[in-house]
């Protein structure tokens, strides 16, 4: 794809840029010098962007003013854009009108987007946001930060958004974005709503227009960027998920983790030593608890926040032999670190040159931009962690906040911006870590991350938080769908046996199955009143791992989130609704302005489960959804509805989690939950008992469940068809390895 | 006061801002193009600001980059700096070394300045932050907004700090301003503290440099605006008060309000008709409560957010008769309003071209940067309301939210930045009515505003907030004192009888004694059980106004605030302290960070009286910090203590407020309470009965208490000096007319 905008635009924005540089004096300060009427920018007045570059099918970009200085999110993608598979998609046309999309260089710099939208358009996305998946009448600022306080700053702050109409839009360029999202109308937009007056006299509220709106909706998307230039993208599609399927194909397609990576994980305390981690792995083969992998956190080096990436040996005396006693278990080892680097770390010297001006924690930031800088922490990395075993990591503290990071006017020897340095800096560890450590050395990884952004769903790092809102977490399932993003709702710790249970299912059912509970020390099992359900929902998603895995085979070929929200499936209605408390003439709470609240606590797991957990104030009862379609009890196998909202309670279904099933689908499980990922090779599959009398299928993928052989064609699809009268027919495409057992016919559920 | 700064300095940015310009691809993106390693920038390498202008004594001011294009706040100051009694303050040395403070234009557009402190500097300030005094380690965004989340944004982000040391910055420019406040050490600072590691194995514990700090204290304050130029002014000072005196005096002194503004306010339901507030009215007679100012709320015109300024006759039939049938009274009418103009408005029209691009509220937003808008909406208030006898307004929804207002990205006929207009709007519309409204007719007014900024110090204008938190509000009492900001911690509602005199004595102790209860409807006798102490205290203000009134003077004449926080007390002690949770060994919660509290629960009311009210946990019973030198009773005369902490009660008190005097202090008071300021005029005065020893004075001051003739020399000081027998002296100075009666030399205290 070419970069080139047209000389027109370049002239426009250089003069812009000039006019600041050459001609100071030339624009007024208004009465502080002397008064100078103009009239404010009006819409027609903005110039349009009109070159739009076809990228492949449904997909099209166009730029404003010099990207050469900026980053873009897709040169950091994980794998290049899906070309081919884009262009199996059909060949929709450009979304909009041709002079719909518009763009201003204010004085200030500014460079501001403007793309309309309708008042019966609902707009989801922007990245990770853990309070809501509508993103209506909003302002958003989406700058990498810890999750807190709302207001578009998040971990996955990725600026991409899709309509409900079928497109997306993608702001291709590292700068901190402040979205106006259908918000803010301008004074000679045509389609705003009308006026209302807030305290009109008792015999004049009849003839209101409406109810006064604290947030009148606006007719448009606005954002804004300080920078040079600014790219954008546009994603056509049939449907939101089309919308997101060319968004993560664009961005090349979706992360495929290796097997062990869906499989069950815990962390140990910081300050455990070889013996202890040993004992800890010991206690889940005792209680009969599935593990895959064991993740140290920062003790395990000589020094950490700042780190040395070195092993600390008062605690580990021989890693190699630590790493590979659990490997001979099965067990892989993640290891915690965050990228600021001490000054006992021996890359402290190499790494300095190349690092910014400011430090994090007194420890020297290296500008990853830099493949020098790359370059030596992979080659650390390889020699002490990869070569003696270690399977991933968990890079910590690339997200916030503004007072542990370095600040935005820092200055880096790259030459890139503080600000593109923080919306990148996870992004480009997991670029390291993913390109240069692991795929170079043909092991896949899943790891954990603390920051990521646009285009980065080749990545397999999945994002987790400290904010530990179980509601929010739920909603993160969704949210993190739209946008290419993995994202883990970890268990930490429980106020009740209740809350543990539900949290520990919710965690089950999405990316990774992760107890991150080593602060609190809490185990598995250690509240005995639940014990059994919460090792009988373990065991669930050792039994779904063909399904799971298939799911993410999926994600990787197709674009198709894992897990994502039921936005995506065509019929959900989005509930979200503004609910104005205070009415026109209410004395109650006048200063009450109305607030959006929506219901998004059901999500989608793999192809055909809808989850609907248990969690917070709906502990043990709560209503589901069902949109159109007949929807099936996971468990019994009963219709349990179509189109319509029902109530389910904790008793009836004996502490398991709320799962439905769509019509049409078939659900290949282990007859046994293995223990160990290593045990799932070659055990024998049999699918959910659903009362269905249609046609129904599915694909279950294959592969050698470690290696990037998939790449080059090492894989296969057996399709597992199931007609009318429950018989079954499979088919094998595909010459790779055979990973799971054969397929029996049984159709019973164990619990 | 020239502008100009060195050739040399403005080459330098030109040729940065030509670079981004002219040679776009002269910056490599490190791998993404080609690679190329610098250097990131050092301390040594930043240009220094050298060209420091002497502005007055002690005060010193240098821009950076081109500030034709930039608002700055002294511009839009109330009256001109007071260069004449900032000459009389003494003469110091400029506070920083030659070459200390240093500054870069980033390629990005930023503008940093970088201003060295010392390890043992406390920094205080940053204008109306509700949740802090010091204001050490936090990184802080200076905008405009509500109060709500902290970290900067809130309704007067004055960007003015002050160190212990004795020396203030100001950044007089109106933009967002982005600080990190001691904190973000740079890689090459040679003052920033031992790197510590978080997580050392149990033997390496005692050998550390001290406890991890997630924030660890940084060597400087660095600040970044993106905008075209910067002015930096610094204020010197023997003492922090000093220097926040010449920052006052900078900004042309402090307000003085008429004497009426001092009384007791009260603001009516938002739907109230004139039969319904003449009705409120007689309550406070019926009732024995002072009152001296009625609001009224957004019903009193005939279309609200957006605004008409058209009274609404269908509530007010005669606007005049019943605004004059107030004031015969000597109640005075307040008007609340927000400056954002409905289609229905007769000034919509000839605003139109005068207003920027969008809209709040479907309102049009007028560019008052423009003398022209600001003409237009003069005259309509001169003819409408100013000569029909309104006194003021309240001037509301300045501040925010982001989805409230324009976008930062909006354009405006002036040519002035969203942003300027954002930072300034406040501002801009208290310039308005100060100058061309009251001043230009030779009345004064004391309204309400919902947002200030810098140099606003004469404007007679009190902020207050939706936030409502008791502690906070006491907080902005200390923190609006550091930046020439006038403060009101309104009471609305309260959930116990408790709570309400709780905050009705803090509120009386305040710039202005503001009941804003219109939502919640509760008067001030509406709990029974502490009526008598309600009353109590609205008494005392009253009685207290010829102590207040003389403060506030001092405030015009001398930049002295009235209300204070006591670190401008020379011996009050800072109790800020870094508490860390979670030990560096402790397994408890290895989340915690660490978090700095403070206790900031007292003020200074006037020259003299130390408050420290009851609030929250704190209901019924504290704990006093008693600076060094005698601190007396206000109530019993006794000795309470010197330079040390004792604890009070509110059984003790009687339900009264603990009052503190300083030793050496004269408090002159009514003998009886007006119930009206009408009535203060030619009332005899009493003073507060201190049982100390040693000689005694206060100033007294006196004018005509409503027009600007003071400021043409009509005013008079009467000097009261006690001798340590309890001998008084008075002796006069000036020509002004008398205000108050006789001073009797009763000494004696009512209860």
């Amino acid at each position: 794809m070419s970069q080139a905008h047209s000389p027109l635009k370049s002239t426009a924005i250089f003069s812009a840029l000039l006019s600041i540089a050459l001609a100071p004096h030339a624009q007024a300060k208004a009465d502080f010098m002397h008064s100078t009427v103009k009239q404010a920018t009006t819409i027609d007045t903005l110039p349009v962007i009109q070159d739009w570059k076809h990228a492949a099918n449904g997909v099209w970009s166009a730029s404003i003013g010099d990207m050469s200085q900026e980053l873009r999110y897709t040169d950091l993608a994980a794998e290049p854009p899906r070309i081919e598979r884009l262009n199996t998609l059909g060949d929709p046309e450009f979304p909009f009108e041709a002079d719909a999309i518009r763009y201003s260089v204010n004085p200030d710099g500014r460079i501001m987007v403007r793309i309309p939208c309708g008042p019966d358009e609902k707009l989801y996305g922007y990245g990770l946001q853990l309070d809501k998946v509508n993103q209506t009448s909003r302002v958003l600022e989406l700058n990498v930060d810890h999750w807190g306080k709302g207001g578009g700053r998040t971990h996955a702050p990725v600026p991409f958004y899709v309509s409900s109409k079928g497109y997306g839009v993608f702001f291709n360029t590292a700068r901190f974005l402040k979205v106006f999202n259908q918000i803010s109308n301008r004074k000679d937009a045509t389609q705003r709503p009308p006026e209302v007056d807030r305290n009109p006299p008792k015999d004049e509220i009849a003839s209101q227009p409406g109810k006064w709106q604290a947030s009148p909706m606006g007719d448009s998307v606005e954002a804004a960027i300080s920078g040079s230039g600014l790219e954008l993208m546009v994603f056509a599609g049939d449907s939101m998920l089309e919308v997101v399927q060319r968004y993560n194909l664009y961005s090349g397609g979706g992360a495929l983790p290796p097997l062990w990576g869906l499989g069950f994980w815990h962390r140990v305390h910081a300050h455990h030593n070889a013996e202890q981690v040993e004992a800890e792995v010991a206690e889940y083969t005792e209680n009969k608890f599935p593990l895959d992998v064991i993740g140290l956190e920062p003790g395990w080096m000589t020094k950490s926040y700042p780190c040395t990436f070195e092993w600390q040996t008062k605690r580990f005396p021989d890693p190699q032999a630590f790493t590979q006693g659990l490997l001979d278990q099965g067990i892989r080892l993640n290891l915690w670190e965050n990228p600021y680097i001490s000054q006992n770390a021996k890359l402290y010297e190499d790494m300095f040159p190349l690092s910014g001006s400011h430090t994090v924690w007194l420890g020297i930031v290296p500008d990853y931009t830099l493949p020098e800088a790359r370059n030596l922490l992979a080659a650390q990395h390889k020699a002490d962690h990869f070569d003696i075993g270690i399977s991933g990591y968990k890079m910590d503290e690339v997200d916030g906040y503004d007072r542990w990071l370095w600040p935005d006017h820092a200055t880096f020897p790259s030459g890139n911006s503080a600000e593109a340095l923080r919306q990148t800096y996870g992004m480009l560890l997991q670029k390291m870590l993913y390109q240069d450590l692991f795929k170079a050395n043909n092991q896949r990884t899943y790891s954990l991350v603390r920051a990521s952004n646009g285009a980065a769903s080749g990545y397999p790092f999945v994002i987790y938080s400290d904010s530990y809102d179980h509601e929010q977490y739920i909603t993160g399932l969704s949210t993190a769908s739209l946008c290419g993003i993995l994202w883990t709702p970890e268990i930490r710790s429980a106020g009740s046996s209740r809350e543990w249970l539900n949290r520990m299912q919710t965690v089950c059912f999405s990316p990774m199955a992760n107890l991150n509970a080593w602060a609190s020390g809490v185990k598995p099992w250690d509240f005995p009143e639940v014990t059994d359900a919460v090792r009988d929902v373990i065991e669930l998603r050792m039994r779904l791992l063909p399904y799971f895995y298939s799911a993410f085979a999926s994600y990787n070929r197709d674009g198709i989130p894992p897990v994502r929200a039921m936005i995506l499936e065509g019929d959900f209605k989005d509930t979200a609704a503004t609910v104005i408390e205070g009415e026109l003439d209410s004395e109650t709470n006048p200063y009450a302005t109305g607030e959006i609240i929506e219901k998004n606590d059901q999500f989608m797991f793999g192809p055909s489960i809808m989850v609907a957990p248990f969690y917070g104030k709906h502990a043990t009862e709560r209503s589901v959804q069902l949109p159109a379609g007949n929807w099936y009890n996971f468990y019994t196998g009963e219709l349990a509805g179509n189109n319509t909202s029902i109530s389910v309670t904790a008793a009836e279904l004996k502490d398991r989690t709320p799962l439905f099933v769509k019509e049409g689908a078939v659900i290949p499980m282990f007859t046994e939950a293995p223990l160990n990922s290593k045990d799932a090779k070659g055990q024998d599959l049999d699918r959910a008992p659903l009362r269905q009398r249609q046609p129904a299928a599915c694909e279950l993928y294959e592969d050698d469940a470690t290696t990037f052989d998939y790449q080059r064609g090492a894989s296969r699809i057996r399709t597992l068809s199931v007609d009318a009268d429950g018989a079954l027919e499979v088919k094998i495409e595909g010459n790779g390895p055979s990973l799971f057992g054969e397929i029996l016919n049984v159709e019973q559920m164990t619990k």
